[in-house]
């Protein structure tokens, strides 16, 4: 079930109640929990697989298909012991096929973590977008002196509103946690630029800069 | 001059103070009126040009030498009129033959407009980082759950402190309206998901999605 997070509450438990014993339905959702917590009392639970691949793009539809998007990337499964054994393994085989590679997590660890992993960076960006287009009507000179650094960190901006909206609905509370840490943060920056603090400001971005080592490796 | 912008007003008087009557200095910084106005009374003004060429990555020093980074990039050229003409034509011809179309603008409206083009998405992206780091101890969490979308949106994150420290402390006061707009936008965001306010972050989120044609042909 590739489709947006509120459809998969609207239909799945409907799907999960026809589906025979060698059916296996598996869904691709960003959030886990209210997924998760959905099916927990269906008498098929044992025919659900509840995933996230962390690959994608800001397109959509049918257009956007890329035959590499799966190469090396991380699918998470969550409450993996209430899928049918055999059902189980068929899944992993066809992830670890199409060159995944497989991690475990709780829907609650996965949903607390992705807040500010994915979450967090999809609002940044729109909100970049915002900032920018609401100040600069004149669209002339954002195209003039937008660089590839703009273009890169407004990216997820073009993500589709009707995809995101309800992640961030299911979602709430962890993603509230993490743009309480980002406004905090961002709050500290705009201090340390106010009172001429460059030597501070200098120290946390080297620290930041530490990010290249953690993502060496991901495309 | 292709150094931290606090460097250039360290030496760019004492520079231009030597040149002959056939040379030029083109400095390369991110922030325009602070060095405008430092040469704006050296005898020898006339052989200086105040370049701004939107190209550029994250990464520093030679190791990182790119020769398709001009490519139909914009460079922003500042009080062409102080200049010599014959100097900034030969400057211009250069510029034209690396590939790159020249803009002319103020230096005032050059620092203003990039605050919000380039200055306020450096810092949104170095936060980003901040906040995943201090709350995701374990790097590990980090590296399997970022996939493209953070990669991308925290990409600057790694770019030079000893660069972009200066930048911050030299556009100071476009910078903090730029961050200030962009708070209030993630706080307007935050209270709409706190809400439940499907309908307004979707209606947003839309309007946003317009950056995909103001950038189209980026690269």
């Amino acid at each position: 079930m590739a489709i947006p997070v509120d459809e998969i509450l609207n239909v799945l438990d409907k799907i999960l109640d026809k589906v025979g014993e060698n059916t296996l339905v598996v869904d691709l959702g960003s959030t886990k929990s209210p997924i998760c917590d959905l099916v927990s009392s269906n008498q098929n639970r044992s025919n659900f697989l509840a995933a996230h691949p962390i690959a994608g793009t800001e397109f959509s539809g049918p257009m956007s298909a890329d035959s590499s998007l799966f190469d090396n990337k991380t699918i998470i499964l969550c409450e993996t012991e209430k899928t049918e054994n055999r059902l189980l393994s068929s899944a992993k085989e066809f992830f670890l096929s199409i060159g995944m590679n497989i991690k475990e997590m709780k829907p609650d660890e996965h949903d607390k973590h992705i807040a500010y992993v994915s979450h967090l960076s999809h609002i940044t960006s729109f909100m970049l977008g915002k900032t920018v287009m609401d100040k600069e009507k004149d669209e002339g000179t954002i195209y003039d002196m937008a660089g590839s650094g703009f273009e890169s960190t407004v990216r997820l901006g073009k993500s589709s509103p009707s995809m995101w909206a309800p992640i961030f609905y299911q979602n709430k509370t962890n993603i509230i946690d993490a743009l309480d840490e980002y406004l905090k943060n961002i709050k500290n920056f705009k201090y340390l630029i106010e009172t001429d603090n460059l030597s501070e400001m200098s120290k946390e971005m080297k620290e930041i800069n530490g990010i290249k080592n953690i993502l060496k490796g991901i495309k």
